[in-house]
């Protein structure tokens, strides 16, 4: 076949891939409806939570929207300065900017839909079996990760066709497609910006409500988790919701959607043109159909232990790897071999580098949870600090965390090497140059196209674990019994473990992708400096006193960010405090449940809500405006460095905050399993501040940190044009 | 003048500074050592304390000599292999290897003797009167500092003038310095080494001794601070002097030689020769003066308060700066002029690289007291996170400490742009290359070298803390009374102040010199790639793959360098509690203090001083053993790549530690102090867990960092032959 053919052919395939993805979600969340949804109060209490998440949503996207509006402005402000073809950027990009946004919310919103669905009828179903539990949590998470895949898909692949074969018909060939990706790489900054508000704002609300419910609930009233008569304990429902589920949601869409249009954008400086455009988004489309499959291997027995549980999961996920393993094999041999003096040359080298993004992704998540299972011995030996008080505790979990950080680096280093050997690019120099850079760069965008390529599948199995976590508190409110809760704690207790592995991926492929975006940049500037026939020149070296201080301000900027994050929690958290506290003494009854006496829940919700719109605007205007500052200040050379510097300590940050956070969890659950005197214990006590201070660590501030670093890279190149035309050095 | 004989005179002026700063150093000890020791208890005592010291150090010393004789045959291989000029290092490497390791171990020793000198003079001297203590501990503080610098001076110019006029007249010019430079920078490689010694093992010694200490005598047996009836009270005093005195001086003294040599060695390329070489030496010789004339305006009547005390350390400070600022100039403007086509050419723009480095020191002080003093709103709004217990106090300082990071990253960013500026460096770029590179690179040396030249004065207002401290234990054991106690207690609190402002200095200047190291590097590499004709070409771009996965590994380095010396410590406390334990258990009438019972100090002290020799072997291999590793299989370009990530995150975390550290001991002062609830209070207890976590951050990780992103760049100079002959891309 000739490329052409083979382009028109992927371009059939890849939007029939997405809606295959869709119609499935439909499918799974129609299984979802149907199951009944339980007694009176849990139908009420479930009622409450949705009330709450949708009102928070409602107001987020209201804030939301005001910042989209305004950007969309400045963007078509820019695409009309100097007019038509001269101007700073093409009249698509504040479309693309808008529509990006929107979706990304979109995935979020629906996957909070069907948890909040879905929450109650896993209670109802966890009181006939475990298994019917799992069934219906895990369909739920399903649904959002084919609604993530699915969304992304298809609106890239609707995108692209409009871009080639409506919009941009006037171009044609590398300037045709390096048009369709300047567009689509602004469609993935909407998709960040949203992420970002949803990871923050949700973060930030279902941490405020967590901490602050267990402060005075648990640690002053000495009441249990759950327990009706905490005012805050609906919106702690609420904050699984719109945290863990509508934040990954928009999160794990970003994600996807970055890789691919950060692929793409390296396509015509490697030499592929349009298959080079087209084979990330065929590569996410057979992903998506290994994943659909893998789904259907994760069956098991009607009393199966949790072991057998996780196994039954793993088992889908292995499934679908290694599908794609074997299927990766000929879209890269056809439909990336070009044709040189009538010769056809195959790229074979390529399918290496999906192969190294497929098994880092696995490997990383593997040593998340090594890391952070109390099965291993880093997690039991913090259990074991907890013996000599809250601060031994806290000194290990930081430790394990940063010491954790060595693997996963090395994982990455390993994996871009020989992504870019395998696909071409060498470390010779010549002309100052190295031999074949721009194929071994393509080659590490495909390599986090290859670690995504599973999302469809570990989304659904990493996001019903809020599911099950709200099913537990909805079984503990609505009085369901011991044994329902039970249940619902193994779900969630597992759903823990599948969570390490989803953050593995989502962390190691925004490094990869993070990389393809760096360069991305200096490939849009370099066109940009033709296109405008400006003299700047790069230089990208170290020691280049401008390059270096970006990189300095740019190492700074994550941890700036995790401090802005983490004290908005707190700021919350202590309002929250402040209005238990108050009910709790001036609601007559309440505290010693006297019956109709009823805690005001949604002066809580709304207390969140607030928070956390006001709280979500500091740190991401700070992602918008620094790349902008510095550019303007420091010029691209200064840009690259500040990329470079955020990327480096934003990674070993995220890993860092995500394993210190999720091992100080699970040494406690290891305690209160049992171990080290139990529930009750000091050193019980020790692992419950391990365990608050390790939640806006891993759920508020370390996995927004994934969201910036892409962030700052989509804006510097939405801003290139900008920043090239006004740059001070 | 012409050129040679301005370097002739400042060849003799900077041996005469540094010999002017030894004679004052031994006239201050005299003035220490005239003053009483007190009474019979007091010298007990102090002679237990001396006893436990002396014995750290000398184990310390023997297993760091082991170290030292391994390295010195690694070195001297090198420099026999391919024999003569083509050997991997010039002969004289091996020998200053082994000579910095030795004066900067021995600065450390002699701050120690002096330091386990003062404590019970200074507590004697109390007695009398608050201003007679903080005389003697200031006198005792100022000797170190001065024999830090005059050591540090000294020996540079006695290598300096050997290798010159002795060892090296074989060859001449350019040559001549570049051999002269890479000898030295090896001297630089052997301080930095024993530096890493002194202060991860003191660091370790002093944080095992002091947590130990509380957890079980504060803590479980609730017994005072600094009661003789705890067996590790002598361990923990010994561990103020082995870390914060020995350990600070060998970090001082590798800090002071490290930025003269970083900024020798880029005289060649920035055509100045030997001019370019000598006037780091006459600045930091114009500095010592500068520092001893300031030390004779710290005076202030006998009954001043603690403000106006402070007022008069400050006032030495800035009148030292103040000298600097003028007499730099004449240096800059005649030292380093040049003469072209027999025009003379001033160079004076690299006065105002001078100035920018000075302010940036002080500027980096001033912040660093804003965030961790509790007379500003940071730490006092952290004092209030304590309200709600130890997890909000533990979220509230490490957010404090990421969020302090932004302004030092900023100003050494103004600076490094300021001084590159000034200096003659540009962003223009011709034919691929920064015009004026290194020129601008060579003024950003020496901005570094003016942010240390007043480190006489800062050092003595910074090493003076500890003795206090010391002496503040002495009065408790020795039963001298409250005032006493009230009194060195405020000399140790003012400490605290100008410990703070003196951190600020080590990491400003670690970033600083790290930079001119990394410069130093890549022109070390340069030539020998001329030298041995090799084909390796830099390319030293960030999108590099070689140089990216090089930052990644360096970004990681101090993460899990900070866990490890955070597990070391961790590990030795807990062998202390159950020493401690064990002593209360088994010697009958210890805990209810009997006369006649004492306890058995010198086993805990020991257990200390086991535990630091051991711990501080594996992070010191790997800061030796990374650097090598990453050379042979990322090549130069890789190795530059983990220089400038280690500096990057060892900067932004150092400074996280040391102020998240500062203000959690801060905030439980202000506590103590009598805000919310005061000693006893549950603020206090939580405030407790947050200063017990911050310990090793400050002391013992914290400043480690420093010596390690110096010692790792110093390494790869060092290793730099080998690496090009044998590295695998």
């Amino acid at each position: 076949m000739d490329p052409t053919t083979i382009v028109r052919l992927a371009e059939i395939i890849v939007p029939i891939c997405a809606i295959l993805a869709l119609l499935y979600a439909l499918y799974l969340s129609r299984v979802v409806m149907r199951a009944p949804e339980g007694n009176e109060t849990m139908i009420r209490i479930s009622g409450s939570i949705r009330k709450g998440a949708n009102a928070f949503l409602r107001r987020q996207y209201k804030g939301v929207a005001l910042f989209f509006i305004a950007m969309f402005a400045v963007l078509l402000v820019l695409s009309l300065v100097g007019g038509g073809d001269s101007a700073l950027l093409n009249p698509y990009v504040p479309f693309a900017f808008i529509t990006g946004g929107f979706f990304s919310g979109l995935s979020g919103f629906i996957g909070m839909k069907i948890a909040t669905a879905a929450n109650a009828r896993t209670a109802w179903a966890a009181n006939e079996s475990l298994n019917k539990g799992l069934r219906i949590a895990f369909s739920a998470g399903a649904v959002m990760g084919f609604v993530v895949v699915g969304l992304g898909l298809f609106d890239l692949s609707i995108w692209y066709l409009l871009l080639k074969y409506v919009f941009m018909t006037g171009l044609s060939g590398d300037a045709q497609i390096h048009a369709i990706s300047s567009a689509m790489l602004t469609f993935g900054m909407g998709a960040s910006s949203m992420a970002l508000f949803a990871r923050v704002g949700g973060g930030i609300f279902t941490k405020a409500a967590d901490v602050g419910a267990d402060l005075v609930g648990k640690v002053e009233a000495g009441i249990p988790e759950d327990d009706p008569r905490n005012p805050a304990v609906i919106a702690d429902n609420v904050g699984d919701n719109v945290g863990d589920v509508a934040g990954m949601g928009a999160d794990l869409y970003e994600s996807y959607v970055g890789s691919v249009v950060a692929t793409m954008a390296l396509a015509v400086a490697a030499g592929f043109g349009f298959q080079g455009a087209i084979v990330p988004m065929l590569m996410a489309g057979i992903g998506m159909v290994s994943s659909i499959i893998g789904t259907f291997f994760i069956k098991s027995g009607e009393q199966a232990s949790q072991k057998v549980l996780l196994a039954a999961l793993r088992k889908g996920t292995y499934i679908a790897a290694g599908l794609i393993a074997v299927l990766a094999y000929p879209i890269i041999h056809f439909a990336l071999a070009t044709t040189e003096n009538g010769v056809t040359v195959y790229h074979d080298g390529a399918y290496f580098a999906v192969l190294s993004g497929l098994l880092a992704g696995v490997l990383i998540g593997f040593f998340t949870e090594y890391f952070t299972s109390d099965t291993y011995k880093p997690t039991q030996k913090l259990a074991g600090t907890t013996a000599t008080g809250p601060a031994t505790t806290i000194i290990g979990g930081i430790a394990l965390g940063m010491r954790s950080t060595a693997i996963p680096v090395i994982i990455v280093g390993v994996s871009v090497i020989a992504s870019y050997l395998a696909s071409g690019g060498s470390f010779a120099i010549e002309g100052g140059q190295l031999v074949g850079f721009n194929q071994g760069l393509y080659g590490i965008g495909i390599s986090a196209v290859g670690m995504l390529a599973t999302l469809g599948i570990t989304l659904a199995t990493d996001a019903y674990g809020p599911v099950a976590d709200n099913a537990g508190g909805i079984a503990e409110m609505s009085g369901l019994g011991e044994h329902v809760r039970e249940r619902t704690d193994a779900l969630d207790s597992l759903g823990n473990t599948t969570a390490a592995t989803g953050k593995g991926f989502a962390i190691g492929s925004a490094a990869l992708t993070a990389l393809a975006l760096i360069a991305s940049y200096t490939d849009e500037i370099t066109n940009l400096v033709e296109k405008t026939k400006s003299t700047f020149q790069f230089n990208l070296s170290i020691t280049n006193p401008a390059v270096l201080v970006g990189l300095f301000i740019g190492g700074m900027l994550p941890f700036v960010f995790a401090a802005m994050t983490m004290e908005a929690v707190g700021r919350a958290a202590q309002k929250i405090v402040v209005e238990v506290r108050r009910q709790f003494k001036e609601i007559k009854g309440l505290l010693k449940g006297e019956p109709g006496v009823e805690a005001d829940y949604a002066t809580c919700v709304d207390i969140c809500t607030r928070s956390a719109q006001r709280e979500m605007i500091a740190p991401a205007l700070m992602a918008i405006i620094a790349p902008i500052a510095v550019g303007l200040l420091l010029g691209p050379n200064g840009v690259v460095g500040l990329l470079a510097g955020a990327l480096v300590t934003g990674f070993v940050l995220a890993i860092m905050m995500a394993n210190s956070g999720g091992a100080w969890d699970n040494a406690k659950k290891y305690i209160e399993g049992g171990a080290l005197g139990g529930k009750g214990s000091e050193a019980h006590k020790a692992a419950v501040v391990g365990d608050t201070v390790g939640d806006p660590f891993k759920d508020t501030s370390g996995p927004s940190i994934n969201i910036l670093i892409k962030l700052l890279s989509m804006v510097s190149i939405v801003f290139g044009g900008l920043v090239l035309a006004a740059h001070l050095i």
